[in-house]
């Protein structure tokens, strides 16, 4: 029997429930509040499935309905949630109440820069920045959501194993709500600067002694064990909260779709959100059409765009090895659910190398934007699709930009001082004179900006 | 003769002119165009005098009908400004029209936390977090008003002498807009890693032979003989961005004024901005009360906390030193405008040491909320109030946070490594079992949070 993949609850299913939690692979349903990090019967990834918004008389509301609620909420007014991801709660965990735990989050803005467009030689280029939520990237929107669930489930402490933006993120959240938070890593394997938000925000770093294997075996058992919530990329909770990246961008457009979303991928769980995004938007009658969904991998850690190319027959494994830390990841894990979200958007994966990455991030450093190596992936990806032929002039791109430039500091300050760097920018010494300033003028004005 | 200190232009005054530029010190008057640093008189401060919004019969405009101009502009919409600046424009730049430079900025949250409540004895404490704007801090603000500025004036480049935030904002305003940005900075005396945001956005750093003193001269003469727009901190459209901080702070609360609004004082530009801004609301019937401004230094860097307690009679210098770098001032350029900003609201300066803002410091980080070492001041002296009983239990307070806790990690890594350092968050060395991590949880359940 085929498993379930109804995008909303029909009237008819799990009646007095607002939300459940369904496996992707059997199909078993659990209750909203289960804390089961996976399938407790296969194993398989769980997703939530809401039922639609309906009016008091139970007849399902209007599009124009919906997009009036959700403009009830900002972040600059004393009255609805100020949040860029609760705004949106009735898709994203409606019966959350009391229990929600937000920063608040969201509200990125939706930039121009001419700089970066002509780059990329794509007029019509948006920037959609994540890096700009409270902890400097998009994982706050899935942490506010899923530790919102750790705090309606009680846990004892919520947990992941991760050295990058998840910790960081982790850290934030579980101090807002007051659970302790645990963040897994391999001893002797992970520089602490990496770990400065993770330290500052109070949760405890665990020196695993033993590998980043041993590290998610011990995350998981402890989760079952002793009643840890865990705030993995898998997570479903956190799945909902990345859904508002799509959702915020298809409202500052005024729900006029884009032709193309483009966004970094590694782990793949942002391509899954944001199909299921879509998917839910279109059904409600938010948009009239989907824009193609373009995952942008590394060449060092693309397996994904690998299988793109073969047209899905086989899931690929690589050694994942790329500057783009954030997206260095051999075996993703939303693998079947990018599938989905690539074939019912006419999608597209593609792989761009590590000087396309680090092209394209000088470039929207040198905007005045700035951005995580990983981040730069997905401009990158537009430039490739325009000289292919693909992105056209007449087309609206959104490529989103997943972390702070603070994020990654020493990086920066490296590269503008490296010598075999042909656009390093590099400080000038010269004397306490009106002409040396003067001098300086004539040559930085005659460059190419 | 006493010089003109109306807060509005009347009716009479500059027909045809919008807004126009006023010597604090002598009166002259400059067109709102004009590019000079100071006033060309008698080199005092130079301040923005706007025109009160008017409809179109020439009346006066409502509280209300002001008001709900501003409602128009959110972040999250298609209609309107996205940005947080100049959703106030009519306060702020009214004749601005295509040279608008915006990131957009602005739109930063009023957080409750109640670790942070609880540690100041405050349960009305509401932190204002300008650290989520683009570059990380406040100064963005002004930045996107002063580069407008720049860009109407047709300036060569834009310059500052700066190391920290200010420059930061300086590089990224100037690349958008398109226009050189030079910082200057003493040759050999400024680690390259507080320049990494500056050396991405692309502005030219210019190490100069000689002291710091030398660069501020230097600045000012380039800025006369060869064109360069000036954006150091006195600069006066600076001002007119960051009086937004406390517009929003307003609108956030429904146009109700708290009962204090505290903030770091160094160069006592905010205090200034926030003075000139209450000032204008009051005026024009946004707010019917003016809340208390509360300036807080660092003890190492307090003249203007020193003149306070002698009431004035006299202004200090002093040789400042202090942790939290951002408002280590000896000599506050906007001294003047401050006392007027401080006697108008009934406000306060204090003063609170370097181990009071690290306490603060920490435990904001800890609250999952995070800010620069300079920001904690404001939550240190608000603690300090609390337990003069100047601040009581049924008090609203707004505490503004002006820096991100990405501004300085490395001080974050090494702080919670020290041995002697009784709140260190000290990352933990376990085994690969369930039970380690039990041992681990039971310790951390017990902690007082």
């Amino acid at each position: 029997m085929a498993v379930n993949d109804s995008i909303f609850l029909h009237a008819h299913e799990a009646p007095g429930q607002q939300s459940l939690q369904r496996c992707d692979a059997c199909g078993l349903e659990l209750a909203e509040r289960d804390a089961s990090p996976e399938c407790p019967q296969c194993g398989g990834l769980l997703a939530i499935i809401h039922r639609a918004p309906v009016d008091v008389m139970g007849a399902p509301l209007a599009a124009n309905v919906i997009q009036h609620a959700f403009m009830q909420h900002c972040c600059a007014m004393p009255m609805g949630h100020p949040s860029g991801v609760w705004r949106f709660q009735s898709l994203v965990m409606p019966t959350a109440g009391e229990a929600i735990t937000s920063h608040p989050e969201g509200n990125t803005p939706l930039l121009t820069r001419t700089r970066v467009s002509a780059w990329a030689g794509c007029e019509g280029l948006l920037l959609k920045h994540e890096g700009y939520n409270p902890t400097g990237s998009f994982k706050d929107r899935g942490m506010t959501v899923g530790t919102t669930q750790a705090v309606r489930t009680g846990a004892t402490a919520v947990a992941c194993a991760s050295t990058g933006n998840t910790s960081a993120a982790l850290a934030s959240y579980a101090a807002q709500a007051g659970i302790p938070g645990l963040v897994f890593v391999p001893a002797g394997k992970v520089a602490l600067g990496k770990m400065a938000q993770t330290l500052a925000y109070g949760a405890t770093t665990l020196l695993v002694r033993g590998d980043f294997d041993d590290c998610l075996r011990l995350v998981q058992d402890a989760s079952r064990e002793l009643g840890i919530y865990l705030l993995n990329s898998i997570n479903p909770w956190r799945v909902e909260g990345q859904k508002t990246i799509v959702f915020e961008i298809l409202q500052q457009l005024g729900w006029q779709a884009p032709d193309f979303i483009v966004l970094p991928a590694g782990n793949l769980g942002n391509t899954a959100a944001f199909g299921k995004a879509l998917r839910e938007a279109h059904a409600l009658g938010l948009i009239d059409r989907l824009p193609r969904l373009v995952s942008v991998q590394a060449a060092g850690a693309a397996p994904f765009a690998r299988a793109f190319r073969e047209g899905f027959t086989a899931r690929h494994r690589v050694q994942a090895e790329t500057i783009a830390t954030a997206i260095r990841i051999g075996d993703p894990a939303s693998w079947d659910r990018a599938v989905r979200a690539i074939r019912e958007t006419d999608g597209i994966v593609l792989s761009v190398t590590d000087e396309e990455i680090i092209d394209a991030k000088v470039q929207i450093d040198a905007a005045g934007v700035g951005c995580e190596p990983a981040s730069a992936a997905s401009v990158a990806g537009v430039k490739q699709l325009v000289q292919n032929g693909i992105i056209t002039a007449a087309d609206r791109v959104v490529a989103v930009l997943t972390g702070h430039v603070l994020k990654d500091p020493g990086m920066l300050v490296e590269l503008h001082q490296r010598a075999d760097f042909a656009q390093a920018n590099r400080p000038l010494e010269i004397d306490a004179t009106v002409q040396a300033v003067a001098d300086v003028l004539k040559t930085r004005s005659g460059a190419s900006r």
